[in-house]
This record gives structure tokens, C-alpha cells and sequence, in this order.
């Protein structure tokens, strides 16, 4: 399981007074603390004003790469943004994110095409996120094309099948985990990616919802999380639910993240 | 979600302890607690000697039905203890349980045959616990047989797929939650029940893996479970679970679980 940390996002108040601030320490701590939780890969978004956002980025990266080897998901909803991003980490990361929007795949893919670069493509086109899993798996498959055309191996990639809100779907997850059964079906070597916090939305204790789908999604398939590492709940779950899924001979990573601290007796 | 609250259970050193100091308030409590929580049936198991086994269900029996008006699952290893313990209850609960394993089957279902009584099958036989997926099927096959035989409908009964040690599993719990699907292929209106403690054995942070497994056979079709209804994390993920897998309308039965206070926010 791939665990992208979540948690340096200017999105998040703390996080955003701290980027105002300049406050180092505080994004210096949030990244040792993901990379010993046991994430694989550090996401930065400074969530910022455009004027300033790239400014931003290079400030969080710098301090990230300061701190720990963990390489670096750069995160923002403009493409422009994350290829000046990749030039400022000093190894290969990972781009959050691509999606059938726009131009944003055929600006992005050509930078990292002959790199070691992954990358997150969220199954969202011009109409917005698509309602059936039929219209999701189309746009799948052109986001394959592109992938085909600049080189890029499957196992570059981490899709992310995009989820809706519970309160208002009418079938639950069912779609969603159709669609990453389908897309692991076709591309063994590709990974399944997500966050966890949309579904919940509108939700009391939404904790357990968040919870219970992260297991339901590895289940379908999924192998890669946009999480905060630092939920040692989730971590155990997850390692959990790998061990279950069969992916874990004699439970031996699980074991080991016990062992590591990753996660710890139910208090 | 139909809940069979486990914690009556002889095995459990501080139930042992009550019924050989006969601790009234100590099971009245155990029954109380449970049903507030949400149990739909107390299981009841007296665990002693066979030659005081009855004699301790209808304490226990008494006690619980004493306190509420939930059912009771009489629960022994013996179908006779099960067939005279049903005499003992006021209303109509389940029997947990029957297999293919002896004359268990022919013991149990003509007594049942013309009453509201539930029952647990699990899927074992002479041989043991099948190790294919296969073989599981085919036993669950001669329990429908004789089903069919006494007139009992799918709807009253709980199947359980039995769930091995995890540590030991060569593919995790892929057969159990493929069998768990096939039953609900074959007879929608069956119910698929289990309980979470074996899975773990042998592992740290046993409630993780429980969890997890609670979660993924929810996502596969277990609409029962032999469960600490106390367990507010567990019962939380389990009303989550049932909402993701497009059971729970408008999440109105997660909302409503929720203000019982049956779950709360994690703390």
C-alpha cells in the first residue's frame, strides 16, 4: 500500500496560517511526522492565492526536502503549477494531479514522460465527474491513450476513481468499486488511488465512514491512499485489509508496521 | 444489520466466574447493556459441563429474559442442550447452531420446523471445516436440502461461512467472502452471519483485523454478525459499511444508529 501524506495542505487552516507565517517549523514537524508514520510519498499543496502559489511551493518544498528523503507529491489544480513544481525537488515524486480536464495531461505528461516521475489522474473530464461507471471507465481509457502515447507505464499511475458524497449517492459506493475492479482488471500493474475525507461530507462521526470505505476500497483493489499517515486507525485498517485481501504472506507487513509503531493496540 | 450481542458466553473467564458464583446482576447487566446497544438477540452459551449445561442455560436464560424483551440465541455444542434450552424461552430466537456435522441438523430443524425460530448453520461437516471454496458450497447445499426438507425458509436462516486464522490463510479471506457471494446469489433473502475473533488469532492489534473483516464481509453480503454490540467502534463501521454498500437510503439508518448513541465521534 502506497501512502501519500495529506497533511501539508493549505487548505487546512492550521497549514495555511503556518505558510503565511512562514512558519518552518511547524511544516518541518508535519513532514518528519508523516515520513516516521510511514508515508511513501509527501504531498504539498500551498492552496495560496495564483499570484503567489508558486512562490509557495518552492517555500513548503525546500523545508520538506530539508527535513526528509520522502519524495514529494506537488499538488495543485493548476498544471502550469506542478511542471514548474518538478523542477524544484531534488529527486522524482509524484504529480497531483492529471485528469482528462483541459490541457492539463498534455502539459504535464511530456515533463515527466522520460522521468521516473509518477502521478495521480482523476477520472474527471470537461463535463465535471461523471455520474455512471461506463462514462468513468471512457474516460479511463483516455487518460490510458495519453499515458500510451507519451510513454508513461501504467505503473506510473495512480487513478483516482473520484467519490461522491454518500449522504446523496443512490448506490452507495457500488460504482466506484465496480470501477476500480474493472480498471485493476485491465492494467494489473496500475494503482488505485483516493482520499477519503469526500465521502463523508454532511455525515456525523464521519471517522467511521471514511474508515469502513478505505476497507471496502482496498478490497475492490485499491493500493495507493491520499491519507494522514499520523490516523493510526486508518494505518491498521489498511495493513489490515491488505493481509485480508491475501496480498500479505503470514500477515508479515502487517506484523512488521506493528512492530514499527505504524499502528498500535486499540486504545 | 442483524446483531447477535456474544458476551453470555461461558468461555469468557468473567461470565464463567458469574455463573459458578451464580452473579445475577452480573448477567442481567451483560443482557441489559446489550440490548441497548443495539443487539437484535443475546446469544446465551453456559460453557460448563455437560452434566450442569442445561441446568445453566435455563439460569441464564431466566436472567436475561428477566431484563429484556430481546430474543435469545441459545447457543451449545450439543443440538440436544439447544433443542431443550428452546423450551425454556418465552418467545421465539434463533438456535446457534447447526451444521452437516452429526445428526445436529436432524435434531434441531424438526423441532424449529413449524415456529419463528431462527437458526445458525455453519458450513462444516463430518470432515471438519472444508478448505475449498467448493467444498464449503456443497456443504451449504445439503444444508438447504434439508431445509427444504422441514418447510424452513432461507429468511430464518443465518449462514456462517466460518473464518480461519488469517496468519495461517494462503489467500487471505478471498474464498470465504467468494462463498459469502455465492450465498446471497443463490438465496437473496438468506442471511450471512460470522463472528470476528477467530480471524485474528495469533496476530497484535487484533481489532484492526476484526474490524476489517467485519467490514469487507459487510461489502461482500454478511448482513448478520456474533458481535460485541458494546464495541461502539465496530458497530460504527458497521452501519458505514452497510451505508457504502448502498443499503442505507440517505444514510438515514447511520444517522439514526448514530443520535441512539449506538456509535459516537472517535475520540
Amino acid at each position: 500500500m502506497i501512502i501519500i501524506g495529506e497533511k501539508i495542505n493549505g487548505a487546512i487552516p492550521s497549514v495555511s496560517k503556518a505558510i503565511a507565517s512562514k512558519d518552518k517549523d511547524f511544516i518541518k514537524n508535519l513532514a518528519e511526522n508523516q515520513a516516521g508514520a510511514g508515508a511513501h510519498f509527501i504531498d504539498v499543496c500551498a492552496s495560496t492565492e495564483v499570484s503567489v502559489e508558486l512562490e509557495s511551493m518552492k517555500w513548503l518544498i525546500d523545508f520538506v526536502q530539508e527535513t526528509t528523503d520522502t519524495p514529494i507529491a506537488v499538488d495543485s489544480p493548476s498544471a502550469q503549477i506542478c511542471a514548474e513544481s518538478i523542477k524544484l525537488c531534488n529527486k522524482p515524486g509524484m504529480v497531483n494531479s492529471v485528469s482528462l480536464e483541459g490541457d492539463k495531461i498534455d502539459v504535464i505528461f511530456p515533463v515527466i514522460a522520460d522521468t521516473e516521475w509518477e502521478c495521480v489522474a482523476l477520472l474527471s473530464d470537461d463535463t465535471g465527474i461523471p455520474k455512471s461507471g461506463e462514462h468513468r471507465m471512457q474516460v479511463f481509457s483516455g487518460i490510458m491513450e495519453k499515458a500510451k502515447e507519451y510513454g508513461i507505464a501504467p505503473s506510473r499511475l495512480h487513478i483516482d476513481p473520484l467519490v461522491e458524497m454518500l449522504c446523496t449517492s443512490e448506490d452507495g459506493i457500488n460504482t466506484v468499486l465496480k470501477v476500480i475492479r474493472e480498471i485493476k482488471e485491465q492494467y494489473p500493474g496500475i494503482h488505485v488511488t483516493g482520499g477519503a475525507s469526500n465521502i463523508s461530507f454532511n455525515l456525523p462521526a464521519r471517522k467511521y465512514v471514511n474508515q469502513a470505505f478505505i476497507v471496502l476500497a482496498v478490497g475492490a483493489g485499491m493500493d495507493s491512499a491520499i491519507i494522514n499517515p499520523m490516523d493510526k486507525h486508518m494505518m491498521g485498517l489498511i495493513y489490515a485489509a491488505e493481509a485480508l485481501k491475501g496480498n500479505d504472506e503470514y500477515c508479515i507487513e502487517y506484523i512488521n508496521a506493528y512492530r514499527e509503531g505504524l499502528f498500535g493496540p486499540v486504545k
